[in-house]
């Protein structure tokens, strides 16, 4: 995994089984849970990258999150999160993310995207560290 | 709580005691927990609302989240919720929510807003409820 | 799904796919999540039953669970839940669970049961249903 | 808190504020949502604890659990968390758990127990260490 994979280049998909715990009492996915599940694409994908994302100066955290919800989920269900470099900024990293169902990606449940940012020792934001910045698609 | 009491219009504001189990391994709350919270706020709220929020004709759904992290959130905690009306359209009601510590409201640690609609049986929006509309303070 | 496939009878067995946000802050999986781990197994299973387990005059609760830790899981990770009847009461289904590696069942991360009973439209418990009686073995 | 306070000393008791994600499509709060609760409690007890039951050579982590379910719980909800010490061994410490209506302990939703042990950097148990052995009140 030390080399960058070429599946570690934005974009990213990966699969998700949804669960039946994820529903909350309105019996359909909860909202917040939609995070969830595409955080658990973000992470997936830089563990494809040099270093996994966390380096010893610098540790991602999530700055802003943006989520429209398209379409209810319900159980038993298969999807696919897909991620997208939206934009590569100097310090931070705005990601994309597109819930759809597994088997046709037409069917789109919630998009949106979540601003990511490396902060240093000290708590604030550091330059993008290279190997995100270049499997982000930034050269 | 059949009338509306003076709590219910918005502004609201309730307090909410961090768990262990909302922080992740990065040993934070975790983002998407964010947006529990403010649900939490938001259905303590509509619960002083006449009928709960919830009518024969039209179910509340979330349509859109946008949350802003501004500070890490450790445990243990005790924060306050605070809602506002944004934005009270014909079919949507955009509730502005910050997470706040709950001796210090200066001291603020995530800010965005939800857009929440009410459909029908046929899964389509329909027209702002009037209790949610008088108490969101739209007249 | 009308008629109990093969696979309805217990022992029954899926994947779980760990989630990141199933681990806590000392970075394994949380120990209530082993619970919603081997729920999602009983509920899968429950699907593959006539009704689904869900009838006109009985609905299933949990009245009990038991679970032994032996190892600690982390994230990635691929898991296989297997159940099995392990008492077949006249109102009550002791299932018996273990969460194991994916690709070595050998290795058990925690195993233990849960003892579950189908209540009736008073809150009471009533004689096990036909459909599940039959899918769990019992003739 | 360096100093154990009176109340570090088992038996313990916290409140606890239901959470409307707490509840599952089955609209009560689900059964895994039993075990953080009781989780929750036991790390506030261990705060008050000195070294606040991690030290530099044993952290804790749980090594059974056992719940009973006697009430279904609804949302809002104030409910009461009660600890006792259980069984005070070698290498373990046993916490037996209620929840109750913070209002009335009488109301019982859940009871059990969970078995604590201490492991070392080799991830075996190591003897309970001293200032948990006092606070749960094994002298």
């Amino acid at each position: 995994m030390n080399a960058p994979a070429q599946g570690a280049t934005l974009p990213f998909r990966c699969a998700m089984a949804v669960r039946w715990r994820d529903l909350d009492a309105f019996n359909h996915v909860n909202n917040a849970m939609f995070l969830s599940y595409v955080e658990e694409a973000r992470l997936l994908w830089m563990r494809t990258v040099d270093g996994h994302g966390l380096y010893a100066d610098a540790a991602p955290v999530v700055a802003a999150t943006h989520m429209n919800y398209r379409r209810q989920i319900g159980w038993p269900n298969e999807l696919a999160i897909e991620l997208l470099a939206e934009r590569i900024g100097t310090t931070s990293l705005t990601v994309a993310h597109r819930i759809v169902r597994a088997d046709d990606a037409s069917v789109l449940y919630g998009d949106g995207n979540a601003v990511v940012v490396w902060i240093g020792g000290d708590g604030r934001p550091v330059a993008l560290p290279g190997p995100i910045r270049m499997a982000a698609g930034g050269g």
